[in-house]
């Protein structure tokens, strides 16, 4: 029986005058923050803000990197060249690098956000030239996927370490598939419930996928959101009732 | 009599599907590079192209910081706040630490880029900003400042390592100030002229001034531009001119 | 006496995913709406929402120029040449006008946001590049201006229309200047007090001074927030009030 | 036999101190300019110049509006939202009259720039989103697309008059269709070459497809590039043999 799990949430996504998430909030309950970088959300200042607070709760710092859409918060799939997208991702792994310098930190890991992160759990061509990214700058960063995608194969033929995720608050498939969130009961909006599927996830390597089956999934790490307030108080639940059940929350990454 | 001079030059300045510069021509003539970091130009792929050929030239890296400002290129001074100036100073460094270590090289200088450069010659509440950002991210950077401008003293007060630079084509006031670039004479286009007034600033330690006297400068680099053919061709003639007086070019930093 | 007077207040500010402002709310109660044009804030998406919300509102639609800037919120004067301030106060107001003819109303005025508002108050240079950009495109738009500065009567001696603006949550110097936020008590957040300030300011031509003497100040508009729940309770005491002493709140342009 | 056809050249994509093109002198070969909207290039002032230049010479400007991807000059097709796809549109189509404005002239037709313009030959979604921005705007602006492509059909049941270009150095396939520039022999260099091609597109209402075959096509207007002294010089050419063999340039809009 697995008796740990990290807890990791994104942060630092605040923008200029435009505030974004409850960082300091969320830092209480995670293990792991994503940091972004600038290119999907982050201004320099605030990324700094935020990193500084994840030292001072002993949270682990990862990457988040992103296309460059700020306006689209990275949601947008892009066809990105193979070489552009390489270069953009150690730019903001480098970016994040120097901040988390400046705050008595380091990064550890590296998640790619919103629509690159969809992407290259399928598209190989952008797996890969992620996968290149990471190696380049620093071969020693863990790369952040998701639990059961194609991208965490790619990565550990390449020799990166990697670390599989589940969603908290997210139905799956019977495969262990997402269920897409076009489709109903994609997202899940009771904190209990969703606290006790994270429980079994534990403590039984599993969940009960939409239609009813017990469903094998291989996490090593969980995601909660912290953009509202009934996302906080979920992410909260979740942490305790891991916690009651005897399972000890730290990162995936010991730094 | 000083054997030695390092030539600087700002490169990495294109743009997407822009160009600027001829960074190959360029890192063949200088010992240093000064490269844009993505505020006031250079993009991530650019960026890694021209730290990658620097490398091939043993040149060597500086972060040419900026404020914000790519449709300005850098040129407009902004009235940044302390704490954003240092957080975008950090960003930029970290940006261009990361693509140059992907580079296989490393980045042992800052530079302030246009407005930034000039307004932090005078300005203490931003030269503090700046010199704030390097301590804070990586107290071995040098700075690269204006000879004899006030930013070099609080630098050094601070324990930074500091970099004296002169402009080649440009024309001094007796004072060792740099004439106004609005006023007439204050830049030259005689590369000859240019290349002498560089052997005498080396072998002589300084110039002779806009109205005929000769002005000390002490200096460790000479600044050198590659944006034009005409630029190219001062910048070879400097070189050239300076070797045949048997003065060794190199970088000021020994990576 | 007077008897009616005009509110605004600045809208449209959400960029992408990050919110700010309660449009909906405010819209019901202005009968002005700045709104931002995409450089200090603003995306077209949600530059349109807001407009259409305007149009059901019969609310008039003014340009919310600023200078380009989004992190740092339009609010860091830039030293910007005459022909580039003029150039994008043209674009911005360009913009703005096509998306208001897509929702089926018009821009009326331009009143400058922030650093470039404050900076034009006593800076001629930028003023008139401010002051040609509106000429050029549609000399039928009106100016807001501070009450009392200089750039309403550079506006008017080239033929503009201006409006003086009243800022009600401030307080006033003796001159009629508005007291710096670096000074205590320069913003005031008595939403009552408020209220009734304003009515003073409508029906007797004047505010009480930050010093206790009685000021004049002649406005066509005032100014309220809509940025905090505490601003837009303000904003409705200052209506409710004006309404209820007989004043009638519209717009100072009829479109 | 056609007697008349028009010319266009994508224009005003220099950005800041970034230049492209060779505005001045492709304006004198063309008869349409495509002119850039900020959003894949193209700064106020930049665009405001080759506005006031395309004026003076009598030629008709369209708004080449693209994805918001500057660092990659609209060249990388996005997954962007219909919604958010035509409030982009109808921001850079009335930046672009508002400069037009400016400079005493107007916008009289779209042309989709680079990604956009390839996307929207075969996705009705977002070709779908392009028209209705057009419409909300402005429903007597032209819209410009690939000669034979679904766009201009879906544009026409929507009542927006259409412009079949083609494209003067491109091959094409015996289905109408242009060869992949992934393929050899997708560009053609030789200026001769291309300008009796052209001719015949003209006269004989199609060209030789890459297999040796006449293929006709119905085309409004011809595309020439201007971003090279060898692209210069084939748009010169392919002006004077039209014009030798009779056939008058001039804009498929009379404004």
């Amino acid at each position: 029986m697995i008796k740990t799990i990290d807890i990791n949430s994104d942060l630092g996504e605040s923008f200029g005058q435009w505030c974004m998430g409850n960082d300091e909030i969320i830092l209480e309950i995670v293990s792991s923050a994503n940091v972004a970088c600038g290119f999907h959300a982050g201004d320099p200042v605030g990324i700094l803000r935020t990193l500084k607070s994840a030292k001072e709760n002993n949270v682990v710092i990862g990457a988040h990197v992103s296309y460059p859409d700020l306006v689209g918060f990275g949601r947008r799939k892009m066809d990105i060249a193979s070489h552009e997208l390489t270069a953009d991702i150690i730019y903001q792994i480098g970016a994040l690098q120097g901040l988390a310098a400046a705050s008595g930190t380091r990064v550890n890991y590296v998640k790619p956000h919103g629509a690159l992160y969809n992407t290259i759990a399928n598209d190989e061509y952008q797996a890969n030239a992620v996968i290149e990214g990471i190696l380049a700058i620093d071969s020693s960063l863990a790369l952040v996927g998701l639990a059961g995608s194609n991208i965490l194969k790619l990565a550990q033929a390449r020799g990166l370490k990697t670390i599989a995720e589940a969603f908290a608050d997210r139905a799956y498939t019977s495969k262990g598939e997402l269920v897409s969130r076009r489709d109903a009961g994609s997202v899940l909006h009771d904190a209990d419930l969703v606290a006790q599927r994270m429980l079994q996830l534990v403590t039984e390597g599993g969940i009960e996928s939409i239609d009813g089956k017990f469903t094998p999934i291989q996490a090593d790490s969980i995601c909660v959101h912290g953009d509202s307030p009934g996302a906080v108080e979920m992410a909260k639940q979740v942490k305790i009732v891991l916690q009651q059940a005897g399972i000890t929350i730290r990162p995936f990454i010991h730094p």
